[in-house]
C-alpha cells in the first residue's frame, strides 16, 4: 500500500460520488457535479479540496483557497492567506492524527490561515496553533474566525 | 401573559446569560460579554439579535445585518439586503412556528435575505421560500449560501 499522505484531489465523478460520505457536503459540491454534467469543467481538473486515501479510499478532507491580500482584512502585513474549510475526517477514521496531518500541510505553505470552524471543534484548533480572532460584526457575521500566523506576522486592528 | 412577539434584544448580562442556552454561541456572544465588562458598550445597548421570550424566557432568537448596498454581491439591484444568522429556538419550543415567526419578521423588512444555513435545515428554508444561490467559490468559500427575494429583486449574475 502507497505511503498515507495529503494529495490534491482533481474533480470527476468518483471524487464527487466520495464526498457523499462528508457531512459537510453542500452546494459547492453540487455546484461541482453540475458543472461536470454541463461539461463547464473538464473531468479531472484542478479543485481547491485536498485529502487523504486509506487504500483507494478517500477518508479525509479539507478544502483550501489563497485569499488575495486585497481581501486580506485579518492579517498584517496585508499579504495573501490561506481560507481553510471543511476540514473532515470520516467517523471510523477520527482520532488517527488524520486532521493534523490535513493541517500541517496547509501550514506547510507557511501562509496565515484562516478558518471557521464548526462548534465543539475548539480544542482541536487550540492544539493546532490557531487563536480566536477578535470579533468585528460586520466583517465576521455569523462566523467564529481562528487564525494561525506564522512568525512574522500579527492580526490586524480590529477597525 | 404578554402575546408571543418578535422583539429586539438589548445587550446586557441577563441576555448574555440567555444567549448560553443556544447552541451556536459563540465568538460574537463572547465579544459582546467582553465589550460590556470594560464598559466599551453601554449596558442594554441594541444588538443584531431578535428574539421571541415565553413569559420571562428567551426561546429562540436570530441575527440580522443590513448589508451595505456597496457590499451586496448576491442581488440584483444592487441595494442594501439583510444577512440573518444564529436562528435557532431552544430544544423543548421546537416545533412550534417560532422559527417561522422570526424568519416573517426578517422579510417584513422587504428586502432580500441572505442566510448560510447549517447542514440539514434546508426543509425548513425551502418553506420559508428561500433558493438555493448559485456558488461562486471565491465569494462563498465553505457557504451554502440562500437567499429569499421580495417581488423585483432577482439573483446577480455569477461571476
Amino acid at each position: 500500500m502507497d505511503a498515507i499522505k495529503v494529495q490534491p484531489l482533481v474533480v470527476n465523478y468518483k471524487t464527487l460520488e466520495e464526498f457523499k460520505r462528508f457531512k459537510e457536503y453542500g452546494n459547492q459540491e453540487l455546484s461541482m457535479l453540475e458543472d461536470l454534467q454541463n461539461n463547464i469543467i473538464e473531468n479531472n481538473s484542478t479543485s481547491p479540496f485536498f485529502g487523504i486515501y486509506y487504500g483507494s479510499a478517500l477518508i479525509a478532507r479539507m478544502s483550501l483557497y489563497k485569499v488575495p491580500s486585497k481581501y486580506n482584512y485579518y492579517f498584517e502585513p496585508r499579504d495573501e492567506y490561506l481560507e481553510l474549510w471543511k476540514l473532515e475526517v470520516l467517523p471510523d477514521y477520527q482520532k488517527q492524527g488524520y486532521g493534523e496531518m490535513l493541517v500541517e500541510f496547509a501550514k506547510g505553505y507557511r501562509l496565515p490561515i484562516k478558518t471557521n470552524p464548526r462548534v465543539n471543534s475548539h480544542g482541536f484548533w487550540e492544539r493546532m496553533g490557531f487563536d480566536k480572532l477578535s470579533y468585528d460584526m460586520e466583517r465576521d457575521l455569523g462566523e467564529n474566525p481562528l487564525g494561525w500566523r506564522p512568525t512574522g506576522v500579527e492580526e490586524q486592528n480590529a477597525s
